[in-house]
């Protein structure tokens, strides 16, 4: 057979990289928590009906086939639209809904750095209130999570270049916008997905784009000189008159964060923030970091039409989802990570048959306390025992042979430092507690 | 559109049934790491290569499809394959190797009780050794997972009818009663495959599809009055001579199970257990329960062929897999799980612009002492607001208007018993503390 293959845009994820992801996830995690957001899932496959027509452009992303029953589904592209569903299918669900969920999501994407075909995203949204105080919580929550992770002068892990920065929009004001510019409505999603481009194929690039699309010169020219105003006031004075709900909902939602104390400097607006998925109807907002350049972190928005769209009731509702590689490329790639817990804690050696039931013993008690515990399958040279415990780094190797034995005792080796020592085997857990002082805590909070 | 739609043999997870899967994970997965056991996750998406021709007749049920690139792919039908392309990929790894994995599956079998078409599996796998100690390590994790579970009297909600079993055999063994029966090598795999069906067939539909396959009666008779057989002794008398390694395996592995104080009447030998899938070569397990009858909780096997298979070297392995689904069902019907902890702890109701200042300050100071709370997002009646609370089953509502904060208090009605008291903002931590005991112990641990 030809040589084993994983697929292009797809990873195994080794322990070391698990360890990693359980620490971001288990952060992420507490954060979606303590503001009482809870977890859903939903499956890995759906109908085709219900995820055509919602992405726009991305659509043909959507890895797309037919089951074993000849029935056009889709495998997971986003949570947002599975949620619309369940939403949807579920009028009994107590509003305000405020759900978290952290799974895979798959895409057909031409792989690059920060762009998997695979990928875990952690997405929370809150349906069934259009009040601008839950865009801003879901924008406080997001600010909190980058800050716990060590993205920031406040955060535990800080050094330069990490600060994080939120940007916000709003897609009402950028139908605004294109109205001033003088563009018709049914273009509007498209200049959206044009203008969220800007980053890929710059100002240049979008201007090209918009004329392949159809767009009148004069008209390109009044949006790109729109786009750079950054003031809201700026803005509210030219464009007045087409539309100030946009404006409203902004300034609204710059009034509630600072309730939440995230630092001033910390969000702020730009209209080139476009989202390039279709379902956004008002507030947008992007977590982006200067280095190293990625893409954003998380991204999100209110939705309120899409959930009408699925069932047949529009029901508003707001939130993001945060990146889970792109986040821990950019911590990995800044020495961001925190040192974690060599695992396992302690080798116990084979010795011969006779002290299988000894050792055996020896490893339900640490077990029974807290400390992981490996015991070797074979019986080998300790030589070899020691070397393996070397290479994957387990910190503590016990040997129980027959002098251990008869004296009830048995010899710890410190891997680090090579010294050993004889412990009796009452005293074991003890001398482990002592020198394992995670262990005395109460274990290891689940990484 | 047509009312949205879930695909049949998929479901969605709301949080009630998430926070028993998390309780359920999170204690398997604390008796694997126990063990020293790490994880690794892979792909959900495999080339067609590396499946076929691993899974005997259930290849059938593995999602097909072809991607965006016109490869020919498949969703992961199980760990046990992936994990030998990972072995046969990454010939750095450190041997032995304990991995766990934790992921859904995709199996598109027909819809019943206990079997869904998306399914978590929770797999563990020693590699690199053919010590059947380590086989004896796999029985004897499965035993303590179950028993931490509450699924047997030494277990903590013991009650009748949830004792289990695990029933043991050896593909060795079959094989040699295969010969001894007069079958064909090539038929080996395909008379496995069969036995395998006794569950859900009987032993006619066993005989029948013997016959269906093109096994001469007299075998067929031969091998059925073989399986009745329940003694190794007696079996050891009557094939001696087709093959003793089997026999000296499996003897091997109960000398070894009493090191692990696993009770005596819970490992248990049958010649009829032979587990459908092709890969495993020595032992194999399967762990049941009486009620309700829901096919295996756990079941695994060696495998020292698989990984060889996929790449160029024979490299030894044995491994469980439990059911995730099959667990809960059954905890859920035969009323094992304990009361889990409501989530959020708290909300908070607003009364008008003017007190979010106060409001969110209190949120954030609950948040960071790790206690859960939610802030209500729109400004609308406190019966409301209650209302809320009672039907999300939140155990305490604050109100905090501007009677409260002129004297820098808040009023916290406990939802259970009626009864509100008026505290000071700077003691309400600490009344928390004191109503919500697990707050004091460090918060949920991940529940």
């Amino acid at each position: 057979m030809s040589k084993p293959k994983i697929l292009k845009g797809m990873r195994d994820f080794f322990p070391g990289e698990m360890q990693r992801r359980e620490y971001v996830l288990s952060l992420i995690k507490q954060v979606f928590k303590s503001y009482g957001f809870l977890p859903i899932e939903t499956p890995a496959i759906e109908y085709w009906d219900i995820l055509s027509g919602k992405y726009g452009d991305e659509e043909k992303l959507i890895y797309k086939f037919k089951d074993r029953g000849e029935r056009d589904v889709g495998l997971r592209f986003d949570f947002t639209v599975p949620l619309a569903r369940v939403i949807s299918m579920h009028p009994e669900i107590t509003m305000p809904f405020r759900r978290y969920q952290i799974q895979p999501v798959w895409r057909a994407d031409k792989p690059q750095k920060g762009r998997m075909r695979e990928f875990y995203q952690c997405d929370i949204d809150i349906v069934g209130t259009s009040s601008i105080l839950a865009d801003a919580e879901i924008i406080s929550i997001t600010s909190g999570i980058f800050e716990k992770l060590g993205f920031s002068a406040k955060g535990r892990s800080a050094s330069g270049g990490k600060e994080f920065k939120i940007i916000v929009n709003n897609r009402k004001i950028l139908s605004a916008i294109c109205q001033y510019a003088g563009i018709e409505s049914e273009k509007e999603l498209e200049v959206c997905r044009t203008i969220d481009k800007v980053e890929k194929i710059g100002k240049d690039g979008v201007k090209e784009e918009l004329e392949e699309r159809g767009i009148r010169k004069e008209c390109i020219n009044n949006i790109l000189s729109v786009l750079e105003i950054n003031s809201i006031e700026l803005l509210e004075k030219e464009i007045s008159g087409f539309g100030d709900e946009g404006i409203k909902e902004m300034k609204e939602l710059f009034s509630y964060l600072k309730y939440f104390e995230i630092p001033k400097q910390r969000v702020s607006f730009s209209l080139w923030l476009a989202r390039g998925l279709d379902y956004y109807t008002g507030s947008i907002f992007e977590t982006v970091v200067e280095k190293p350049r990625i893409g954003s972190l998380a991204g999100g928005g209110r939705f309120d039409k899409l959930i009408g769209k699925i069932g047949n009731k529009d029901i508003p509702a707001v939130g993001t989802t945060i990146g889970l590689e792109r986040v821990i490329t950019v911590m990995e790639e800044q020495n961001m990570f925190p040192s974690l817990e060599p695992q396992p804690k302690v080798l116990i050696t084979q010795f011969d048959k006779s002290s299988l039931k000894y050792v055996f013993n020896i490893a339900r008690d640490l077990r029974e306390n807290g400390i992981e515990t490996e015991v070797y399958p074979d019986f080998v040279k300790l030589s070899k025992q020691f070397r393996y415990a070397r290479k994957r780094g387990i910190p503590y190797v016990v040997v129980a042979g027959p002098d251990e034995i008869r004296e009830n005792k048995m010899t710890i080796k410190d891997m680090k430092s090579e010294r050993q020592e004889l412990v009796d085997r009452k005293g074991a857990i003890e001398w482990f507690k002592d020198n394992l002082p995670t262990v005395r805590q109460g274990g290891n909070n689940g990484l």
